[in-house]
């Protein structure tokens, strides 16, 4: 995998590129002097946390053609404090999903991706403890 | 921090959203059945080891009075294979500046980033062997 990055305008705007030409805007926040015109870099992890977790849940519950009409995705993530370099503590990810889904399969499909296939989650529980939970049309 | 998600295309397309209203699009890759409108979510952890160790250079080469007339970042990551989740084994970080910059500075800077500061390297490397080199106008 390559990637690149650029610094479009001063003093910390950067555009991220992945090899397919998709960009990223990525700027710091206000506290340090950001323009606040872009994702943070830690709000990245966590970004990518939803979306490698989405993905693996559409595939299975395609596979077991369940029918999903909408699914966002809600994460809290907690930082640690007063360090150089502040680490993800805890970070809970709630899964919203409406549509034909059976409980059962959706449970497991949760389960296989955070315990087994989402490489971030693996990658981010190094360092943080990492819980979910779910709403399924409307019920949790 | 808070960070939202909403499926906005079938299959995999996901919209990110952060607390301030940034957003990045996310797609898996053609390999799965994605359509590609967007970063993959390991890429996001790249992008945000890039966009952390930036906005950490420019800040100490900012205090240090060194003029930066251009940033770019290069990043080469190679991830496991065959596994149910295939994490970063290695990671390659290049950063490429020009500018009235002092070299010893510069590799000051680049070293507080990656050994100290930069949250996002602290987290992945605890799973991947991360190196960085630089070009300074032009020269290695």
């Amino acid at each position: 995998m390559k990637i690149s990055l650029n610094r479009i305008s001063e003093p910390y705007q950067f555009e991220a590129r992945n090899e397919s030409g998709n960009t990223v805007s990525i700027d710091a926040g206000a506290s340090i002097g950001g323009g606040g015109n872009g994702a943070r870099p830690m709000e990245l992890l966590i970004m990518g946390l939803g979306g490698c977790s989405g993905i693996d849940i559409v595939t299975i519950l395609n596979k077991q053609k369940q029918k999903i009409d909408s699914f966002q995705i809600e994460i809290d993530a907690e930082r640690e404090t007063g360090k150089p370099a502040n680490l993800f503590q805890e970070i809970h990810i709630r899964f919203i999903l409406e549509g034909s889904i059976e409980k059962d399969k959706l449970e497991h499909a949760i389960s296989l991706s955070m315990d087994k296939y989402c490489s971030v989650a693996k990658t981010l529980e190094k360092t943080a403890k990492i819980t979910h939970s779910y709403v399924l049309n409307g019920e949790k």
